[in-house]
Formats: C-alpha cells, sequence, structure tokens
C-alpha cells in the first residue's frame, strides 16, 4: 500500500481528488458527511473556478435560518492579492497560508431579536458553514473552520477591514478552500452510545 | 397538475416518499441540501425504524465542532407515552403535535471554554442539526427545527425532566420527526447576488 510523500500514492490521491472534481456533485449525502473533515493541511496551486465557488455559497444560502431570517452574508476572497494579504495573517495554518480562497461568512455585529427576546445568528451562520463543508467535499475540495482565532488579536476586523465589511457586519467564520495536497481524514467522533440514547438521557442501550 | 388535497395529489406524493425511503440513502448532497425545508404540516402515522432513527442522528454525531469537542449529545424519542407527553406541549404547532418521534439536543448549561475564553457548543449543535436535518430529508422524512419555542415558559427544562436531563445539561433544539403527510417544499431564499459577493462586501456582481 502506498504511503504519504511516495510517489504511487500521489499518483493515487491525484485521481481520487480529480474523480471527485468532477464526479463529485454525485456524492450523496450521508458519504459527504462522512468524508467532511477539517483540513488543515497544505492545498496546490489549483485556482478554483467560481461555478465552483458560487455553487458552494449557494449550498449556504439554502441552509435554514431561525424565522427564515437569513441572516448571514458571504464574501467570497479569490483575487490573488487579497488572497495573499490573508495568508500572511495565519502563517502557522498550512491551510490558511495556502489556500487558493476564502469564503467569510458575515453576521450582524449587534444582532437585532427576532423572536421573543432571541436571535439566531450564530445557528444561522452554523448551518450555512456546516451546508458549505459538504458541498465543498462533495466538490473534492478541502477547508477547515476557522472562527476562535479570528476573535484573537483583532484577525476578524483586520480581515473586515480588506473586504470591506460595514461597521456594522463582523466576520464570524472564515474558510480557507483549496485542492488538498494531503489526504485527510474526519478525526474520530466518541461513539453513538456514549453521545446518544432512546427516551431517556444516558440510558442503557435498547 | 394535480392540487393538494387531491387524491391524485396524495398518490403522486405517496410515490414520491415511498420512493425516497427506499432509495433515499443515495440522495446527493445538492439535491438533499435543495429539498430540505422546514416542515410544519402534519405526520402521517407511519413509525420510524430505529435503524433509520440511528442513521440520522449518526449523520449529526459525525458533524465538526470546535476543538473536536463534540459537546452536543441526542435524546432520541420513541416511545409512545414519551412522545404522547411532547405532543401535548405544543398543540398549535402541527409537526410538534403529530411527530411520530423527536431528536432532543442536548448542550451543557454552563459550558466551558475550550479554545481562549470561548467555547462553540451553540455551533457545534447547530452543525449537527443541519446534518441531522439533511439525513431526514434523504431518507423521506420531515422536520423543523424548532429552538425559541423551547425557551418560552420552560419548554426546555419540561421536556428535559421528562427524557431524564441531569441538572447541568439543557434541551437546546428539538425535532420533530415523521413522513410528512403534505408535501412542502423550501422557502423562497434571498437570491445569491445579494447575499454573497466576491472580495468585497455589497461590491457590484463581477
Amino acid at each position: 500500500m502506498p504511503m504519504p510523500g511516495q510517489a504511487a500514492y500521489r499518483g493515487i490521491h491525484l485521481i481520487v481528488t480529480v474523480s471527485m472534481i468532477r464526479f463529485g456533485n454525485k456524492m450523496n449525502v450521508f458519504e459527504a458527511i462522512e468524508k467532511r473533515h477539517s483540513y488543515r493541511g497544505a492545498f496546490t496551486d489549483q485556482l478554483l473556478p467560481r461555478q465552483d465557488l458560487r455553487r458552494i455559497v449557494q449550498a449556504g444560502i439554502q441552509a435554514p435560518s431561525g424565522c427564515n431570517k437569513q441572516t448571514t452574508s458571504f464574501v467570497i476572497v479569490d483575487e490573488p492579492e487579497l488572497v495573499q494579504r490573508i495568508r500572511q495573517l495565519h502563517p502557522r495554518n498550512q491551510a490558511m497560508c495556502t489556500a487558493q480562497a476564502y469564503i467569510a461568512c458575515v453576521v450582524d455585529r449587534n444582532p437585532p431579536a427576532v423572536y421573543a427576546d432571541y436571535q439566531f445568528q450564530v445557528e444561522d451562520c452554523s448551518t450555512a458553514t456546516e451546508n458549505i463543508l459538504l458541498a465543498v467535499t462533495a466538490l473534492g475540495y478541502a477547508t477547515v473552520w476557522i472562527d476562535g482565532w479570528l476573535r484573537l488579536e483583532n484577525h476578524a476586523d483586520a480581515i473586515g477591514e480588506l473586504l470591506a465589511l460595514p461597521q456594522d457586519k463582523i466576520l464570524r467564520i472564515i474558510l480557507p478552500i483549496g485542492v488538498p495536497a494531503e489526504m485527510h481524514m474526519q478525526r474520530d467522533k466518541i461513539p453513538f452510545d456514549q453521545r446518544a440514547w432512546f427516551n431517556r438521557y444516558n440510558s442503557l442501550g435498547e
């Protein structure tokens, strides 16, 4: 069995990736859910066609949102100079500093209530992002959900300024996207029986 | 074209639903994203096999979570007496009061920080829920994300008590599930060009 780094492995990987990009839009939903993973490796030099970027973001647009308010908006970054400036902000994260494009998920800085006293912008943004992750996977690309880092050292505002966000909007999540140079997989998950039960919390398996 | 309520419409709907349940696990991810919708109608009497409920929740388990902490847990309600008691709590919502099963998504009442001072339990729970919604869709069932209502009049605590949640856990989202008796569709979404742009927020189409 070829190992990562070997030429044969790269060859197999290339075939798999190209097949996914060509036929990926037929990927079934359970397969996409299983294959989706947080990709922290490097990306290849391959650029992403705008048609694919649009399709990926359209998946986010179709996500549910509290009271259908659709509070998340998206800036798709593919201009080489802008890509370069964002890459430089996170040199320790391989995916962030080699991405060919980014999808920036934007919400209100001070969200208004939409149901009683509640607003659901974090939920809205998260579901949109999950749809985007699945679409990225189905089309043979990879990405990783970057979130906490944006809140440190004003990264959200620094990138927000590059993307000309208005003062009342804030960058909540950013997704570096590209063709993965390495093959990664979904990390292990806690088994079903330790996270899910029938009828009563933490009940014995039925 | 048959209209909702007419026998011919019901016939077509039955065929579509049965086909989806039989072949739905082959549904491609973009189709599932497009077909997913908030179903607020009535459900039929058809019970859900545990195999399907497990598969649906497994999709939630495979969702990403902040620092892979997998903070959401799930209680799947299919015991007739429990189903009946939950139905009675929301008589005005057709989906809630005719569901054949529920999936309760549970988080910590006081989530600990996992990255700097931040925690991501709302994000975790939302992405898990989105995966669940897509799995529900792919298998030919329907559901609706019930969230704000749980926070009113102690509904979360009332249901939490029925499900034997420990004191430090809280019911964040509940999903009533069944075979839809009516055919609904995803509500209209704001067009791409009004929610997404290339390179700069609210920039002209490129």
